[in-house]
This record gives C-alpha cells, structure tokens and sequence, in this order.
C-alpha cells in the first residue's frame, strides 16, 4: 500500500478487519479511543522533547530515529480510523469542511510568516 | 470529497497547500507538529472526558456534538498529514506495516474479546 | 516526607537541586517541560484507557496497580514542580487564585452535581 | 497561601472541599481525572507550540504570558491533588520514592550534561 493509490476507506476497512477479529469493538468505545489517541500522540511527541525544533528537523535524516517515529505515526493514524469508523465519521469530508474554515480563519493575506494573532 | 474515492496523497496534499500558501512550513517542525497533534488529540478528548463509555457511543446519536467531535478529528488528521509530509513519510505502508506487527503482538486466538495480558 | 508535613517549596528543592547536580537546567525549558508533562500524564492515562470508569476506582484495591499509578503521578508533579521552579511561579498562590476563579465559574448552587452546562 | 509555608494537605483540601461542595466525587473517577489531567497539560503546551526552546524561556519576562501558564498549571495541579485524594497516594512521600529510583536511573557521573543515552 502506498499513499499515491490508497483510499482512505481500503485504510478504515485494516483497520476495521482487525479490530472484528479479535471482537474489540466492546472496548472501542468513543471515549476509550480518544484516550488511545492521546497516548499514541504523547508517545509520537517523547521522541521529541529534549531536542531543538532545529534537530527534530534532522531526524529525517536518521534512518533509525524515522523508523520509530513513523511507527507511533502509524498507531495515531490507526486510532483516528477506528474513531472514526465507531463514529460514521467520513474523514476526507471532514478534513474538507475543516480545511475551509480553516481558509476564512487564517486568510493567506494576514497569516503568511505568521502563526498567529501574537506573532507580529 | 470522500473516504470512498479519496486517496491519501489528495489529503496530503491539500494540507501541503494550505501550509504553503501562508509560508508555515517554518513552524512545522516536526517537534512543532507532535505537540499540535497531541493538543488537538487532548481537544478531542474533551468531549468525552466527563461522561460514561456508555454515554460515549451514544454521541454518534447527537448531531451537534457529533459534529463538534469530527471537526477535533479533522484536525487530528491535519496534523498526521503535516507531519508526513514534512518527514516523507508515506502512511499507507507505514499503517499496513504497523498492522502487520499488531497481527503477531495480538494473535486473534489469544486476545479474542480480551485488550491485554492482564484482562483475564 | 508525606503530605500532611511536607511544604511545596521542600519538594519544589528536591527537584531543583536533582536537576542542578545533573545540569539538566539546558534541557528544562518551558516549552521542553511542558512537553515532559504531557506524555507524564499520558502514561499515567494509559492505566485506565480500556476500563471503565467504575473499574477505575476499583484499581485502589489492586496494590500493584496503584503502584504503578502513584508511580506516574510523581512524574506528572516532579513536572509540574520542575515547571513552576523555571518559571518562578508559586504554585500554592497560583491555585488558590484559580479555586477562585472557579468558586465563580462554579456556583455551588448552579453545578451541585451536574459538571457542565450541557448536563442537565 | 505560598510554597514556603503551605503544605501539601493544605491543598489538597482545598482541592477536596471545592468537590465535595458540588458533589462532584461523582463524576471523580481516577480514569476521568487522568483525562483531565491530559487536557490540561495540552492546554498548558498550547503557549508553547509554535515558538522556540528560548523564546518559551523569555515568556517569564511576559507579564501577560507568564500569567496564562500560571492558570494552566494552578489546572494541572488541581487534578494531580484531585486525583491523589481520590486514590489516597500521599504525593510527598511518591515523589521521594520516585526521586530515589531517579537518582539510580541517572547517576550523576554518567548523565551531567546529558538527557538520555542518545545525547552523547
């Protein structure tokens, strides 16, 4: 599988497979998932926390530091498709409709070089 | 857009324009982008932090919530796609990889209806 | 040490003066700490993600696991600690203002066991 | 109240009135509390994500700022004295426990000027 074929819904359908096998749906409830969500991205971040924002940049260059951080990547993308799969939630819709607030909120003329309102 | 028809390269790529446009790719640094997910994750989970699982799976029955937990998720998302991209990780092979250890970790004859050692 | 004797600046020296003998100081900044925090807290969360919430407070009766719960709590404080020392921020004053704040955000009479507007 | 003359049990019950004023034990599970413990570190990273290790030093030197990251970390503070009344963990006496197994973990020979065993 690789990102240029692969739809999302082939990506919930793994996960989703998995999860029926082994009849977790029963601990996979909303809020259990959340939990699991915010854990896999504090584990993504631990590789994270000692370093320069300059050096988290060259960890892409660390073949062995990449391969772990893309494998908690991997654990929080794999709990935002079963998330999304208890909930009915269609992801490429909401990333669409959020994308658009997110062009009104951040108008390209008043943001550009600029994270935010404090950042003048 | 759908998660029937969207592949994961056009979702990576609508974020990568978005963040080219206001020039943001200088804030994203991978150390960055870990603690927005894990912000945006906890923001997530706000919603489900006072109530029941039981309640929690209820959610799904009330629009308007509903649709405050998927547009947390959208951004859960966002930022999974902007940290791929800006560390070239391609997340389909990353998640079928990921899955595949799971399928060891977790023999279905093992933890069928159990989601851990310790859940006898 | 134990609570009914130990005041906050005790604990907030032993902190320090671990971290000095270490010359960890270079590594403590707020944006590092606050990291540090967050993934203590999502360790500590792990605990209890697949059980319920009744569960939970069940896990007092299980010696081992409150263990390993006190365990993650003492992080999340040498954090909070570790915090509070870099910034010089006294905590005892920062909780009494913000009780404050909530006995007015909270009117006893208005949230008498409801936790939220929404729960009526 | 300050840190050089408040001790632990006096925040706790602090802590432990404004609960039980609102009857809110209810709702005091320790897997809630973790919850909202993980919120409240996240909203505390939010003043910190997008700015360098050294600019999230200066912040001290930002009244306004400074005042912000205060009320976060009175927040996560409140949830750690919630949550060890709830579980009845004597935070005092864990944290000297956790200092000691820290002070073998990482002697000070070894780790002076170092986070971890990556940091050569």
């Amino acid at each position: 599988m690789n990102d240029q074929s692969t739809r999302l819904s082939e990506l919930r359908d793994v996960v989703q497979r998995f999860v029926q096998a082994r009849d977790w749906n029963q601990f996979h409830s909303p809020k259990n998932l959340s939990m699991a969500l915010a854990i896999e991205a504090a584990e993504l971040m631990e590789h994270f926390q000692w370093i320069t924002t300059d050096d988290s940049r060259a960890l892409a260059d660390n073949p062995d530091k990449l391969s772990q951080v893309r494998e908690e990547l991997a654990d929080v993308l794999c709990y935002t498709l079963a998330l999304a799969n208890e909930l009915n939630i269609d992801l490429s819709a909401a990333l669409e409709d959020k994308m658009k607030k997110n062009e009104l909120k951040y108008p390209v003329k008043q943001y550009r070089g600029r994270y935010g309102p404090e950042d003048a």
